[in-house]
């Protein structure tokens, strides 16, 4: 029988960028090419990035991404490439069916050849694709020279049953599956089981593709991988970065090939700070942005942000702003210049006092309410820099506090980027430790350039490019004198694990009693959080009343290239 | 064979409210006891609210919703209604299946009787139900005394096959079905005609109940009826009001029994606007809003908006706040000011020029920025309102502006409810007339009464409660010295037309085209609204790295009242 040599192509799309997207799969085929493989293999929804949402139910966009495969199979060949099999994702066309499919083509001789439909269509967490597509019906075979390979589509190696069961009678030499499967911490080795699982099912080797970078506010962490039928991991494509791997299926039927790259695992805060980092950098590439402005309170959830963003876009396209007020302490504003120094970040300071004084003599506020103006003085410099500048907002919310509403609605929460609203308060000054710890080792992260490590200046201590002090102090909003976090809320040690049981993992409240935390501790937290869940939904709701409204029933990719 | 006498209790319930919507059941069943009633029919969901939406996977909801139903039904019985036969909806439990059922259960003789299930779970426009319930499979028949009684929810009628084609050879004596179905402009007689065909289908009268009010940004009109074999309306109860008709299942088999009331419809602007104030009035009630705050610049937006919050919630708490520029006219102050006092509205006067020149001193912005910055100097001193006298704040943008991005985030787009953002800038001016109108001819709305009818004060005209200035004057934000819409934007009439055919109808740009706009108009308004699309989404987007992040997996209703 013949070798098969592989060429895993693990590449970053970006939806809606049809000609980006082809143009990359050409880069990478002639690559796979040139380096003599036989198949090349590409993500799930290679042509139209992934997910697509409400563009699937746009006819010129799956027609445009129908004629964009046919063009890229003419382009293959005429550039001498017609002879590989070049397998991609795409949308298809819906000629009997009402919505589209998730669809697999391969590319070759010129043409767009074989055709599979995602069966098992996820609706649950992030997935929404029941709504939007048609599930396929039918197991698909492809013959390579001699060898017969199945196919698969994300989901569809995840339920029992459907097309993968069907390929278990198949004699099927290797099972090819293609995936957008989003970064969730601590979920790779579940894909290693269940793809160990299915490969035993149908007693052939298994190549696990995904894609790579992020859409919107997922992030795809690619890790693709080839596992054997007895398990073995063959080979592991690096986490974060785009990559092209090789792996041969051997001519003989008495192993499933040698070892190929095993790339190194990251530990579990290299491996959300850079998940972090690369949401915001392809966030801010596909949209156009090339620097961010913040806030820079001198706390730590600010300083966390300033560092990520410098590691995405470089300390020179960070504006770091300062925005004191009467009630900040001197080490917070001299804890932000140090900070900005380290970053390299652009460092300016607007008082608030003076502007707050304005708007007080016209409206005398007291309490929260004279608090909250504070924060949306802020909220209004910071967007005046965006737009002055074109820079973009970032928030430097933390989930513990989103959580709980204690966070001002067109004040802290402005901006169009979040980086760390899904990290817990706990886990922001574990990756902040963690963050001064790499860059004094001097390492990088995920192929990504920590700022700060080849600072030479002598001023900068590398293990404390984000100030301990803005490590170390009680957290404090500081809008009023001598204000603390502990004054409103539970610790946040005690406080993050009821959010992880309560949000994370959906106990109740007499689960919670169970899980061993107070009655009160309990009631207040879930005081809170419910209380919080309307107040964060900053899009003002409106009454429905034509056949499509904004906001609900019509949900489209923020990013997204496509133009008609 | 026997007379069978209904209830129609078309009722305002609330998501989350177990005990208030069980209180309502009691008493809409004690008025239908007192008038002789055998069957008593609530709409979908009735005990839990409708849309639950992720409540549905909250283990303790489904039991405490489950557990309330037991109760209701003792209840009923303690209270001597145990002979009654109670039809309400809500929440299955799970027991064998992975997700909770939409069910349709009757209380008698103090038990939960019989259960259906609903079986086509609605997944597209607004609808999410196949996410989180699992479909019923099959029909349901029960008797009342001698006669058969078949049942559907909502979907189940809309779709051919299922549980209600099951039913055409049942020989049952009606069709019952209950209803969660949001209005939508012109889908009145839609209802009508596929109740018509489902009644042709089983042979039997079909009882149309649906649910009333606003939930969240839903808004249920109720229009509830009744049908006979031959398509004949027996009974239709009124719109966008709670309500409780009847109707007489007769002895003989040979007529479908009289016509019963048959409430008049409202003409277009009529329901468009009742709706709204429906929408606006419940949001406020099931949140505990008493008052509302808005901006009034004098324009017929903010008119409109301020005429709705009035007749919803009464002028008395309705809080006008004009905040003039160095760019505002004469003329739109004088406007602000006598709608506020035909309203009866509280008006204060907040100049925002010494704010303005204290944020330039420090920040100098020009150009779009330093517009931006007067929009959101106008923000914040809503939002002080809005905190200081607990006031839900007021957006007042429309869906012409706001499909544009001609709206400017964190400032005039500030707010908790926006009553107008489904309504296209040409329908604002249409509703305005229609206001001035109904209220100069003192008829009242869909069970509302006109703010401004009964002023006795000779310095109100009825017929111009709206300025007329307001209406005809040609839209600006005056954000600079002679700005008008029309230089950004094309004239309403056309861009309105645009705006329908692209949003509304999915048309692509060839569609466009080919229905007449010139390649320019196409062109602009495509490229506005596709930009806008981003821009809208105010809430951070931000990473998702752990297993539930907020605002994309999470989706739960804004309004609900549960508590565990």
């Amino acid at each position: 029988m013949s070798e098969i040599r592989f060429a895993l192509a693990q590449i970053d799309t970006c939806v809606g960028d049809l000609d980006g997207n082809a143009a990359k799969v050409l880069e990478y085929s002639r690559k796979a090419a040139a380096e003599h493989a036989d198949v090349v293999v590409f993500p799930e929804m290679t042509l139209t990035g992934y997910p697509i949402e409400d563009l699937a139910f746009r006819a010129t966009f799956r027609k445009a991404a129908w004629d964009r495969a046919d063009r890229l199979a003419e382009q293959l060949a005429d550039e001498g490439m017609g002879d590989l099999y070049i397998v991609v994702g795409t949308v298809g066309t819906e000629r009997s069916a009402s919505l589209p499919q998730n669809r697999l083509v391969v590319l070759h001789k010129g043409v767009v050849w074989a055709g599979y439909d995602k069966h098992f269509l996820p609706n649950y967490g992030v997935f929404d694709e029941f709504r939007i597509f048609t599930p396929g019906t039918h197991s698909l075979v492809f013959e390579v020279h001699d060898r017969r390979i199945g196919v698969a589509i994300c989901e569809d190696i995840w339920q029992d049953g459907g097309p993968v069961a069907e390929l278990a009678g198949e004699n099927i030499d290797v099972l090819l599956t293609i995936n957008g499967s989003p970064y969730e911490e601590g979920k790779g080795h579940l894909r290693v089981d269940i793809a160990q699982r299915r490969s035993h099912e149908v007693g052939a080797p298994l190549i696990y593709l995904n894609q790579v970078g992020g859409q919107d506010d997922l992030v795809f962490d690619g890790a693709s991988f080839v596992i054997d039928r007895d398990g073995t991991l063959l080979e592991r494509s690096p986490q974060f970065v785009e990559d092209l791997s090789f792996w041969t299926l051997p001519e003989s039927d008495d192993h499933d090939g040698l070892v190929s790259t095993i790339a190194d695992v990251l530990d579990p805060d290299e491996e959300v700070y850079t998940a972090c980092v690369l949401g915001l950098k392809d966030y801010m590439v596909k949209n156009g942005f090339h620097g961010v402005v913040l806030g820079l309170s001198g706390g730590i959830d600010s300083a966390l942000v300033a560092a990520m963003a410098a590691d995405a876009c470089g300390g020179e396209n960070v504006w770091g702003v300062s925005m004191p007020s009467m009630y900040s302490s001197d080490g917070s504003k001299d804890d932000a210049a140090d900070l900005a120094r380290n970053l390299g970040a652009h460092y300016d300071v607007q008082p608030i006092e003076p502007l707050f004084n304005a708007y007080q003599s016209q409206l005398a506020l007291d309490g929260v309410a004279a608090e909250n103006l504070q924060a949306r003085i802020r909220g209004v410099i910071v967007m005046a820099y965006s737009n002055e500048k074109g820079l973009l907002a970032l928030a430097t919310g933390n989930k513990s506090e989103l959580a709980c509403g204690y966070s001002t609605i067109y004040g802290d929460a402005v901006g169009g980027y979040a980086p760390i609203k899904d990290l817990l308060k706990t886990r922001v000054w574990q990756l902040a430790r963690w963050r001064n710890e790499a860059a004094s080792r001097g390492v990088g992260i995920g192929g990504l350039r920590l700022v700060g490590n080849e600072q030479a200046d002598p001023g900068i201590q590398k293990d404390e490019i984000i100030p301990v002090n803005s490590i170390i102090k009680p957290p404090s909003a500081e809008l009023r004198p001598g204000q603390k976090d502990s004054d409103s809320l539970p610790e946040y040690e005690l406080l993050d694990k009821v959010l992880a049981a309560y949000i994370e993992h959906a106990h109740g409240r007499a689960d919670l009693l169970e899980d061993g935390f107070d009655e009160q501790t309990v009631d207040t937290v879930m005081r809170l959080v419910d209380r919080a869940e309307w107040k964060r939904r900053q899009y003002p709701l409106g009454p429905k009343v034509t056949s499509l409204a904004f906001g609900r029933d019509r949900r489209l990719p923020i990013t997204s290239r496509f133009r008609e």
